[in-house]
């Protein structure tokens, strides 16, 4: 089945808001063999709305409009898919009673531009909004679906998950299977990567399609499959990741799409073992990745931000003399925060970082993007010094995934 | 000016990547007056890459492509604006000689994939590529300009920075001026908001135009305006703020659309404070926020995550019997734990957490969302209780925003 997404909000096209919606919606519908052909991103304008809607109405059978459903005057989808579809704006008492009530539910006291979300077009069926007050759109012409959701990310995966979801798998029941599987690869170049798997590519099955996707110094490797013979698909794809495994082998850190810090979590809880941070650099963002996976407080004891000196010395316990001699960007400084918030916090495995994120701060001979990581569990200790390129931003988030990618192979490392 | 984009890529449309160049495009240009009509986010095919080019061409005078232009098989962007444009493959010896830099200096050995970069179309100008090894390609017809860039955003982002916008207001030099103004609203709903200011948006002259922007418990209200006349333009968004802020008062957090963590930070560097963090439920994400912004260790001291019982104790000094008596997720521990740290760390102020980010670990009377919050400016410290919808991640995340507006209005309450 394919589908198109159209994304409204003024908001979108001057970059103050990111569509995450559209890639938000292809991680649901995907694995259920449906595929998004394309995304338009448009303005709040009744002109690009219709466009918007004659295009993907062309090219695809379901069309998912996100956004452009606030009680502001700004926002006109609402009316422009009456116009588009006919009918009339009436009142609808159920939509009414849901506003109340998440109006009640949030301690606010209801007014005229939140009681106009209860008009909706006669063309459509109504899908409750269980967490906000705009309500779900379905409208139906011609055999195709065209489904009109708020832009709140949340509330549209409420409603996305709640209804809209299980009502378009029943709508268009798929005959066609998909599979997806992603390895990821760490510490090769794309392109060193496309010539040790020429020959794969070669080999490759006409119903198999690999993608390489390069992100921060990672590379997540996608074998794409389609038949309507969905055992023959199966067998196919997992024969094709062996390959993959004899051609690549260790450069593999993952054979799950899965985040770092949960591949690491898995790894950490199967053994029983705890972990603990100690970030300069990367200033509390590896914490933050390894606590953002639900139930990291198995094995996430705490960590330590210490971003000046004085706290690698008071709370770490890193001698000063150490960080006189070597400086705070070194191997024996990182080596020393690993050991020292192992026994501050009592854990079997560390992390530590310090190095210069940017754009300021660099010194003769540690450039901008000079990162120190040291990964260890128990008394094992392995330091190593990078240089990142770009932006602040790029710098933090590589050294995080290369500090989490070190702990993995360490602890992968060990018997 | 108005130009579009089309992003390239399968991983854009089964939602494994977001397309975040649109944004950061709009970012740059938009400032210049430059106006994104639409983004088109298709696949790696032939058929919608030439499609989205027909309709990009047919609403604007310049459309900028991103994506699609890697080394690897997948990639046919190329060769389908090769075939759009007219003209064939040629190899470019300035490009090949930049492939070979760039490959040198990042310590690899060239291949034949890479080596495949420096052919490109005849039909186009190229542009160096000085950080990576896709040219930039600058095709015209018929007074349009397309230009193709690859979609690594660093790479995109150096390509823009170092040549394509200056090359593009050079070629299309702009008259309307365009002026953004961003106030940030907390603790006011959007519905509420609306209402006080329907008087406000009925006497809005023609020429401007106000957005609402809600975003985790924040609200951006953003006036756009557009005019010959930059002077008149200027004066009048002026005038609409000094009306936004005698309507709104206290309800404004901010008058600039920098992120909340920029904003704690001016306030913090002006005053000459430091700052210490104390997270349990935000697991680092606080400190990490506060230290993505450059040049924050003029005031971030730094931070301890505290997220097992033992280290708000051992670290922070929190008293086992007041943990035992309330329970981790509580004023007086969170209060405790802001104290803790501004003691262990020696700072001025200090932000503390505690909570229940979800989707486990709820107690009768404390459901997932529960979060305790503590800001602190020298002896004085301030807690509250909140509860957050959603999921994991826009627990944390609210959290995150949260206290940050809590130490801002505490440090602005302060003479």
């Amino acid at each position: 089945m394919e589908y198109s997404v159209i994304a409204i909000g003024d908001e979108l096209l001057i970059g103050q808001v990111t569509d995450t919606n559209s890639g938000w919606i292809a991680r649901r519908l995907t694995p259920a063999g449906w595929r998004q052909r394309s995304v338009r991103v448009i303005g709040d304008s009744a002109e690009a709305i219709r466009g918007a809607l004659d295009a993907s109405l062309a090219e695809a059978d379901v069309v998912l409009m996100t956004g452009g459903l606030g009680p502001t005057r700004d926002d006109i989808t609402k009316q422009v898919l009456c116009d588009y579809f006919g009918g009339e704006l009436r009142l609808d008492e159920a939509v009414a009673r849901n506003v109340e009530a998440i109006f009640a539910k949030r301690g606010l006291t209801m007014n005229a531009p939140t009681a106009s979300q209860a008009m909706v077009p006669t063309s459509c069926r109504v899908i409750q909004n269980h967490v906000g007050t705009a309500p779900i759109m379905w409208f139906e012409r011609d055999g195709k679906v065209v489904v009109s959701m708020p832009g709140v990310p949340f509330e549209m995966q409420a409603a996305m998950d709640d209804s809209v979801v299980a009502e378009l798998l029943r709508r268009f029941p798929s005959r066609e299977a998909i599979e997806h599987r992603t390895l990821v690869v760490a510490g090769v170049a794309e392109s060193a990567l496309s010539l040790r798997l020429e020959e794969f590519e070669d080999l490759l099955p006409a119903e198999v399609h690999l993608a390489y996707l390069p992100d921060q110094g990672l590379i997540r490797l996608r074998l794409s499959g389609e038949s309507p013979d969905r055992a023959w698909l199966t067998a196919t794809m997992e024969r094709l990741v062996c390959k993959l495994d004899e051609l690549l082998g260790d450069a593999i850190v993952s054979h799950a799409d899965v985040p770092l810090p949960q591949l690491l979590g898995e790894l950490l809880a199967e053994r029983g073992l705890t972990l603990a941070t100690a970030e300069s650099c990367t200033g509390g963002n590896i914490a933050h990745e390894i606590t953002a996976i639900a139930g990291s407080s198995r094995y996430f004891t705490g960590g330590v931000v210490a971003y000046s000196n004085a706290v690698k010395r008071g709370v770490l316990g890193v001698d000063g003399d150490v960080l006189e001699a070597h400086g705070a960007v070194s191997g024996p400084v990182v080596e020393a925060m690993a050991r020292g918030v192992r026994r501050r916090l009592g854990t079997d495995c560390a992390i530590a970082t310090s190095g210069i994120a940017g754009p300021g701060g660099a010194v003769p001979g540690k450039p901008v993007g000079t990162v120190w990581i040291a990964a260890s569990v128990g008394e094992k200790v392995e330091a190593e010094c990078f240089h990142f390129p770009g932006s602040r931003e790029r710098v933090i988030y590589r050294a995080t995934l290369t500090a989490l990618v070190m702990l993995i192979r360490l602890l992968r490392s060990e018997p």
